[in-house]
């Protein structure tokens, strides 16, 4: 009988080459062992000499069980604390069919869009939808959460003044935890954040729309000042009481953010969301964030792509408008197939419902003598109840029902989709009210007619849930993602999120708890939070880590934010000069102009490292304004820099901190840790190195490590009594944390040590096997690549003409998502393979890419025109490939089928050709129109 | 604000047309109201004129929360009981990806084999694992459960001695259900299952490979005995303890069943689970159900499909080998994932795991004192603890495992893939005892070698996640199922399988109870299954209704036995005579053969009712021994016969009971109750009318409601102290049970009742949409059809040679599952769009229809040649349409696109051309040979 040792591990199911295929792979790059290749890759001095202390690894079966019991600690009672977080109901077939299906999930952010159609759609329908609500017409494809959506729109108005006018004024309280993180965010760039004043230096007026009391105050002399005073007006508004409301455009509003959290996502202990933000046209380019447009391709056919990118951080650098690379896309996606659901009718009857029970709270306690705060509300009631709070709040928890006990003497109640006439009865006899069966219209302004409110056909189609299963399937069959190919991107990890990780997420005591519970009602997460932090810890080698960030660029932030805070707490509030290598990611020096550094660059060698003469220079000249050192370990360009220790120490000699970005942590785990190597704060993407899935362009969850000396200055929150948040939670997107806890569960030491290794030996393995076909650039020590690898495509541009983007969409037409193109290096492709790869997949990628240099060939022998070739042409959709007038010198069969698949099911068909981007740029088309017509459609 | 009063109502949800869509239908329909439809469609005779008596409807949300609450009351403890069902591990990739993954559960038995190769090939490899398993060469694509699989062994038995050997003995005793099921199917065919004796007598001897206290007795001389005297050797085999045993060939076995529960199916109180059946090739023909084998395509190309049709029931009525007409494919497919995801080493890892601890459990309880029985065991211990059973069992339970109490003085316990290290300490402690840390080998025989097992490229390549989800989507995509069209099939009712049904059958509270299990611990399934009897008694008419059969063919069987059982009861054991109309379908012959009546047919008229005047002659002739009538209704040709009634009377009259098959119970639901027409016997197909899946070729479900006088004699079950079981769990398959609960509970009487209508509704749209381009045939009253229609295609096979498989084989191209063909009438299709197929989808149906009659009638004008066009040449693969050398009279786009379709994604594409069957029969292919190459790649 077989060994029992292996039974049930989960390590060898999560790296994709099993024993023999590691060996044959091994035996193609010429090295004899894992052990032989890591120590030629990675340099002695850096490696961690012994194993991680971490728990011995538990099976599938076992970490579920460990993690349920653990979760079933948490005391999930019926929310109506509010406050931003409302009770939904997930439906059932966009539970099934979207938030758990890994044709969405596992899906890459839609950089490319030929294979990115349906969740393009999607979110273009997200744009819309957030469009109709707000009655602005331009909205992103979605921002982290509202506390840090309105800091960016707060940075839209700066902008928008040319950072002159420093300060901005509130209309109405908006939440603490959003009102903290616009304060945090503020205060770098020396924005004052207080008072209702608007004159001539506010930037922005904010309206909380309703304030955190659910009241809706009456700001319109306010925001006509604003208007006088050119000041910018932004509404957080809540998107629900919006369906059955004026929108913020008609009251003057030249932004709006908020929450989508409300319409079908669970609340899962704060996130992941969507957050929302809309903008008046002449804003659209300060706009942070990803958008999506429509465009057309090579045949004229409209297609969906992510607009204006040049607005972005990875092109303008310190100048971006925002650090922000990641959207909440899948979060986004489930909340507008929430919309389509519905429909305009069914969010109405919803947003109605909640509002019905709301003022019939209010006028059964008035009529009992209840001070209720305001008069017009949409949702919930805050009551004064001098002394009487708490024991109010604790009665109603004896029946399952948590309420928001703002202090001693106020309490709020926040009604919502899950609320009940039962709950309402109860509560209301907590005050010995009685409630009357009818209440009026609390609403300010006239109610929103239903007659072309999301008129658009897609809101009226797909109401039955046959109509919504086939709608969401033919999406995700339009897409590529990691349930059907390798998606090879350089710097992004897309490894194995496996199903066993996901499960938790979905469960109630996970799905349900409000992030701002009791303390004790939360101690299953507070658990694996723990946990998480301690391992994290280990993992990296610091000595406190904060899970709040809830994106990589969020990280960024927070740990730049950490070293100005220390060298401020030190008397040295002049140190702002960050050092960023040329060779940085642009979120880089984006995050550090957010941290109010100053951004100074150095170069980098040919060879792709740092170049030292410059940094000593750089480091000279600024040694009395040092902040901080920004560099990504291993480099951007996939190598083991040897001096990295010395650098470390060179920042450290002239008082500076150094940043280690950890977007290659996937190359070091168990091998060297950013804290021994001489970093001060690292930040880890949960969603590249410890599985988290990009959801087709978010969720990112970005913690961050810091040694002891910068512990102190960890973002905080005031649900915790502490300041500096950067999140509007204070774990951030705390639902999706069990995925990496599961993932370092399940792995343990020896597994997490070897997935490393097995994804330098997959880069080098790649890497070995094109290196006759393409030049592999930046190799490093032992003439190895770290755990990526770059291939030079410019060899085909200088003898067929043939560019890095044409090999990337013939890629398409093998059924393989492009790897990262352009970058670091303009011209060539950036190949991560993961450990997660099986060989058989690698081995069709390298024979793709192989046939692709053949392809090149016959283009340079002119068997082939350079105008019309497959390699050109790509990628070929159906609709050509099966025209009666075929004139390519090339078969359709060669177009279609260039690998020559014998399965032709398998086949992945793009439903456009070549995408134009600069078409849509030119003429941006960022949401449907109103389709008056379809309202005979919608019952 | 919209009305409230339909918010989250879930009817809306499961019905395709909403209003505007309905009131089109109806015009189009020319009729003025859904009433007036069901008017002119329904006798008034029949018509229910009062609502179903159901609870309100509750939505989604609240009929999960109770559900969840009322599953609450189940104690589900940790299991040793055995008894066939075993705790397992479901690997969460293969929970995920295929067993809650709609492209696999929505699926439709794989008829039409070119839109089920994924299917196909999935059962082709439970096969070829079972036949690894059992070294028999011939296995089928799964029986319901091990106790009616023995019983279909000795059937085969009992056929092979052509019916002349009238007794079975037993070698071992088997599970006391297993037993109870083989004895409830014996006697009406007359065969004693009683003593060991094995003469020229005995059909068949049943090993029980172990027996049911876990042991392997030594029935070496009594096998031997067997092969003299030419009995058939049946193996009831555990597959687990089968991984690391000599295969039952090898001991002489021409026969093997057993259950496949344990590879990765969840215990389920008792189901569904496949059971495996095994034969020698002399026995082929007699093996019952279906049995995937390997022919070609029209290009030569490999393909899947069903071999061997003409053995099943629906071809050979009342002398089919077996009544069987549904697998248990999804589990089958289950199981069969599990075994390519653990590898035959993984497998084996895993029996060797449960081996050692009941090994060491028996060492430590002998050297203890305790008498244990047997010496050779794989997973399970019986003890003899005089007095103290039940006292030790209690004492367990308190510590959260559940043992075996066979009586007062016999304990059992049996150990799984989820049996720990403690639980065996614990359990010895139990009896004082400890355990050995080592125990040899107890099984019998030779350990079977790894080399040679499972040696099959596939249980070797998908061994990590990454590799098995891709897999799993591969063989999904290959197929067409719910989540991608209609699948319009008169009969059987592809209906929405709404996933707020499927969420619960995935709680631990529902998958993980033992069948056996104390009643107290039953609690809240108990709850469930006492509503669902009382619901579908209410929606029949019935007094009592019993829910252990675990299929349709099940149910029909059940029913006719309660028939049989009462003549019996009242002194007229002579009457068995059954009456079958000509139409019938052919598992009502075959299940009265079985329940050991005569079958005599009785004429239908042209117009496709029964021959009255036949009717009364056949009534008259047997009129004395007349047991049953056999009646369909609607009838199989989807109308509602305006006699029914009278027809009821008479059987009635002289003194035989009515038995209705509930296949179109869809039509019935809220317009009129089988009890109420006269019925005394209703089986319902809750895999039809009741939304639970039909996974790809079963599971199935077949409860009966009987009339008050029959009540006494409905399936009991060992378990519950009564006799007669017809399935191996008291509830058959229960933990599917919950689709039926969710969907009756959200539906509500008036929910139910339209749907009635709306699917009434559809038949007449499409009828009447299509009645120009093709002859509807069987029309009713009011010239409406019911639930169904069948569309003559035989006008095109006139006019131009074009066959009704051409035409199904051509929707394949517009994307679509064919209807049933020629069924009930040759050269037709019949067409049974459901309520849940929106008006978009039927639109595309019907568009699909006429575009094929245009294209026959360019074969007709001569345009196109008769054996060159896309009718004759369909479906058309990728590699076909984009061959170089394309010369057909028609567009490569006409032959993949012929609906034009904008949105060239979506396209389904076939993985093979037309299969060809004969082949597959000529040279039958049912398992894939043992490849000893592919060692190496095993780890």
């Amino acid at each position: 009988m077989a060994a029992m040792t292996m039974k049930n591990a989960f390590a060898p199911r999560h790296i994709g080459p099993g024993v023999a295929d590691t060996r044959a792979m091994l035996a193609a790059t010429s090295v004899p062992s894992l052990e032989t290749l890591i120590s030629q890759a990675v340099p002695k001095r850096i490696r961690l000499e012994r194993p991680l202390d971490l728990p011995a690894p538990a099976s599938e079966a076992e970490a579920l069980a460990e993690l349920a019991q653990k979760m079933s600690a948490n005391v999930v009672l019926k929310s109506f604390v509010g406050l931003g977080y409302h009770g939904t109901h997930v439906p059932p077939v966009i539970l099934r069919n979207l938030f758990e299906n890994p044709a969405w999930y596992t899906a890459y952010t839609p950089y490319q869009a030929e294979i990115s159609q349906g969740r393009l759609e999607m979110l273009f329908n997200f744009q819309t939808l957030v469009a109709e609500l707000t009655g602005l017409p331009v909205a992103s494809a979605s921002l982290l959460d509202e506390a840090t959506a309105l800091a960016e729109a707060v940075g839209i108005a700066f902008r928008h003044h040319k950072e002159k006018r420093g300060r901005i004024a509130f209309a109405g309280e908006p939440h603490p935890q959003t009102r903290a993180v616009v304060e945090t965010r503020a205060e770098p760039l020396g924005i004052e954040v207080d008072g209702d004043v608007v004159d001539e230096n506010t930037a922005a007026l904010v309206v909380a729309w309703p304030d955190t009391f659910g009241v809706f105050g009456d700001h319109a002399a306010k925001i006509a000042e604003a208007k006088a005073a050119g000041t910018i007006v932004i509404f957080v508004a809540d998107p629900l009481a919006l369906t059955v409301m004026q929108t913020p455009a008609s009251l003057g509003a030249d932004i709006a953010v908020g929450s989508m959290q409300r319409f079908g996502v669970p609340i899962g202990f704060g996130g992941p969301h969507a957050a929302y933000c809309a903008v008046s046209d002449r804003l659209t380019r300060l706009m942070p964030g990803r958008l999506v447009g429509q465009s057309v391709d090579t045949k004229g056919r409209p297609g969906y792509r992510l607009a204006l990118q040049t607005r972005e951080q990875h092109i303008r650098r310190d100048k971006a408008t925002s650090n922000i690379c990641t959207a909440q896309a899948l979060l986004a996606n489930m909340a507008t197939a929430y919309a389509i659901w519905h429909g305009p009718d069914g969010l109405q009857a919803i947003a109605a419902h909640a509002h019905d029970l709301a003022a019939r709270l209010a006028a059964g306690l008035k009529a009992k003598g209840v001070t209720v705060l305001g008069d017009r509300r949409f949702d919930a009631v805050t009551v004064e109840v001098p002394g009487r709070a708490n024991a109010i709040a604790k009665e109603a928890e004896k029946d399952g029902r948590l309420l928001r006990a703002i202090d001693g003497d106020r309490l709020g109640i926040s009604f919502d989709e899950t609320s009940t006439e039962a709950d309402l009865q109860a509560i209301a006899a907590l005050f010995g009210a009685d409630v009357p069966e009818k209440a009026g219209r609390l609403l300010p302004g006239k109610a929103r007619e239903i007659n072309g409110f999301l008129s658009q056909p897609v809101f009226h189609e797909n109401r039955s849930e046959t109509e919504m299963m086939r709608f969401l399937r033919k999406l995700a069959d339009k897409d590529l993602a990691l349930d059907r190919t390798m998606i090879p991107l350089g710097s992004c990890t897309m490894k194995l999120n496996a199903a066993a990780e996901m499960i938790p997420v979905s469960w109630p005591s996970v799905a349900n708890l409000h992030p701002f519970a009791p303390k004790e009602h939360a101690k299953g997460y507070r658990s694996m939070t723990d946990d998480l932090e301690r391992w994290l810890a280990e993992i990296t080698g610091f000595a406190a880590v904060s899970l709040q960030p809830n994106a990589g660029s969020q990280g960024e932030y927070a740990g730049l934010l950490a070293i100005r805070r220390y060298h401020a707490a030190r008397g040295e509030p002049h140190r702002t000069v960050c050092l960023i290598p040329s060779s940085a990611h642009g979120t880089n020096p984006a995050s550090a102009a957010m941290a109010g550094m100053d951004v100074v660059v150095v170069r980098c060698t040919d060879s792709g490292d740092i170049d030292m003469d410059d940094m000593h220079a750089k480091v000279a000249q600024h040694a009395d304004n040092l902040a901080a050192l920004m560099i990504t370990y291993p480099s951007t360009h996939g190598v083991f820099e040897e001096g990295v220790k010395d650098l470390c120490q060179l920042i450290h000699d002239h008082g500076g901190q150094v940043y280690l970005d950890g977007a290659n942590l996937n190359a070091l785990v168990g091998l060297a840790r950013p804290g021994d190597i001489g970093g001060d704060v690292c930040h880890m993407n949960l969603h590249k190195t410890f599985c988290i899935p990009h959801g087709g362009g978010g969720p990112g969850v970005g913690p961050i490590g810091v040694a002891e000396h910068l512990a102190p200055f960890l973002p905080g929150h005031v649900h915790e009594g502490s300041s500096h948040p950067v999140s509007a939670a204070p774990f951030g997107s705390a639902s999706i944390l069990p995925i990496t806890w599961m993932y370092i569960r399940m792995m343990g030491a020896a597994g997490l040590k070897q997935a490393t290794e097995q994804a330098i030996l997959a880069a080098n393995y790649v890497a070995t096997r094109l290196k006759d076909h393409y030049p592999v650039l930046y190799k490093g020590r032992g003439d190895r690549v770290a755990h990526e690898c770059i291939l030079d495509t410019r060899v085909l541009k200088e003898s067929a003409g043939v560019t890095v983007e044409d090999v990337a969409k013939r890629l398409i037409d093998y059924g393989f998502h492009a790897p990262t193109m352009s970058w670091p290096v303009a011209g060539t492709l950036m190949v991560e393979p993961t450990e997660s790869e099986p060989k058989r997949e690698l081995d069709r990628f390298c024979a793709a890419m192989i046939s692709i240099a053949r392809e090149a060939a016959k283009v340079t022998s002119g068997e082939w025109p350079k105008d019309d070739n497959p390699l050109a042409n790509a990628p070929h959709t159906a609709t050509e490939t099966l025209a009666s007038d075929w004139r390519h010198p090339y078969s359709r069969m060669e177009a279609a089928y260039p690998a020559g698949d014998p399965d032709t099911t398998a086949k992945y068909w793009p439903p456009v050709s070549r995408i134009d981007n600069v078409a849509g740029d030119r003429n941006l088309v960022c949401s449907c129109p109103p389709v008056e017509a379809y309202l005979g459609a919608a019952e």
